[in-house]
């Protein structure tokens, strides 16, 4: 199977996604309107919407930058996909758990930071699962030799690194400097990005 | 009509209905999150999660596999294929319902898990229903002679079997052993899956 | 522009649309389930979702077919189009409301029958909208010769006058006639459409 | 990267967010319907979904036309674009907000109006950012030289200038004189329009 069918199927959820966040906005718009509800109260709302945005739109770029190195996939890799999919619509989902429980108690805050960790690491596994599928079959599936498995394998690593510490110390310690670890290493991620592929970027550092 | 549009179509369709499943897991966003709650508590939520995204995911991989044998669909073809989309994006729907219902009461179970065996019943029709109108159409609309059409009926038949088991057993007697024959079922989709074309797929055994 | 952008989105809109058909659904897996609520008692609320799917899925057939007709789009059609799609939306909308109110009181069936009915000529007035417009501007946008303007006039006043008869039986006299003059006008529409574009179709009479 | 996907990608998103306006609809249909509930009661409900959709739809629109001016994108191109998305997915809540407030007290129709116009004015600067990184880098990104600057940044501040004119009038003094600026530069946007791409379209006045 060519990618296009994998890639505008994956592009449909990922769309679908990232507007499922606005649902955790409308709730607001349920109530009397003040200038303190909605312009000051609202801001864990907004902070969050912000962020999930930001974390699924870096997800899809990464996603596309991925499948530039695919030149077709197969039965495997599609089900790894669809898995890893399953984890990014779940983002929605910890995004409003983080809004609704950052401000209410310690150890409600502590368990959404948690979970938004374990979400985050669960993704990275996806990802790193379809990279080394892609790896170890490449001469079947890629669109020319991966020569820079070892730095993207330590890439990956290093933002995995960051989700596994945040979630440590949220859920033992600080779910403040969890949520400061997760805005360091989404903004690592926005920068930073998976090799093109050689054949079709021709040193060419843009995705 | 060449196949692209339809596809594109019934993409989008797939693609929305498997990630309104997440609002299955928003309403535990809305209380106070505790340990208990969010990670041990909501056990049933992120299983029927799991379940409905690699249902829906199956269906999408399947749908797609149909789709490469044909070379253009006609009227007749995308009516069935609508009825087709009118079951999968009622899941959300079912897995909810045997989410919600699985550990309430054993008549709750039971209605829950004959409910979406149904809906499973319903969608291998809608399969059986265009594969065998493409069959039939063959020298119309197929990329090429479909010559697997017995062991194939023999592989959407076997599904099915499972399905009306499950449905039976789930209604009279044990919920729980019906969602076991689901899941086992769900786990033959993954695997085992339609023959593709053979003109596009020239030898090879991926979809 | 070309068509290409324009299908995608309206595609993408109308797969939307169809699957936001579901929400009506969720409710009912909220409640315990019997077989009574859940097999019975709901049906008008599967009987509006078996409805709702076939009108957006022939609306987005004969999109398609009206789509086949136009080689180029400007900026008036793509408004038009915009237009059309409000309709378009807002029918998950309209099915709810008779889907609740059918067997509520015979007012409230009034009611939601008659702004079923509005809606529905309204999205009426829109295809004729674009389908003058593409005539009118046919050396400009069109695939081909628009010949069979009239024939194809007097198909969407057919259509349109059932409904205006279903308004104004349903908003006077009887509900349950303007639902069955709804149904008939669906079926018409299932099996009778828009002319295909002569150039791309060259005497095939499937859309 | 093509700009291929990065369409793909925002068409999707465009499509959702258009569609999800209809939820701020569905809850009219939650209640027992009455001509004086339904068909009169409700104007701001409707009004408003026709606003958002016509908004959303220019955006849209818009979008397209400046996506013509693109032969490629890069990564800085992307995240600008992911965080214009960001506001207009935004854009069912405000109008839900509008919806909701208009009538209810004098400062709930201040603060909503103010919080439409602080969004509107997000997603000018979001174009004008994407429209300026495109110039500065027009001989890497452009289809051909962007040779309209000047006119065009004056129809961007045009529009810019009427939304902050209603956000400082809603929020000082009328919220019905913001909303009928709002109004009025929506329809600006209708019918003006960026320029297209000078070699795609070719002293083509439509995009």
């Amino acid at each position: 199977m060519d990618t296009r069918r994998a890639e505008s199927f994956s592009d449909g959820v990922f769309a679908v996604a990232i507007t499922v966040l606005v649902f955790n906005l409308l709730p607001i718009a349920d109530h009397a309107a003040t200038y303190h509800s909605v312009l000051v109260q609202a801001w864990p709302q907004y902070a969050a919407y912000a962020v999930g945005f930001l974390t699924i739109g870096i997800m899809w770029l990464n996603h596309h930058t991925l499948l530039t190195n695919a030149a077709r996939v197969d039965r495997v890799m599609l089900v790894l996909n669809i898995i890893l999919l399953m984890f990014v619509v779940a983002v929605p989902f910890v995004t409003a758990l983080v809004a609704n429980n950052l401000t209410r108690s310690a150890e409600s805050a502590r368990v959404a930071v948690v979970a938004y960790g374990l979400l985050n690491i669960l993704m990275s596994f996806g990802y790193t699962a379809i990279w080394q599928y892609l790896s170890i079959n490449q001469d079947k599936l890629a669109t020319g030799p991966l020569g820079l498995r070892w730095s993207t394998s330590l890439r990956f690593s290093s933002g995995l690194l960051g989700y596994v510490a945040a979630t440590v110390i949220g859920g033992l310690w600080s779910p403040d400097a969890a949520v400061a670890i997760y805005a360091a290493v989404g903004l690592y991620y926005l920068f930073e990005h998976l090799p093109t592929a050689a054949v079709a970027g021709d040193g060419d550092d843009e995705a």
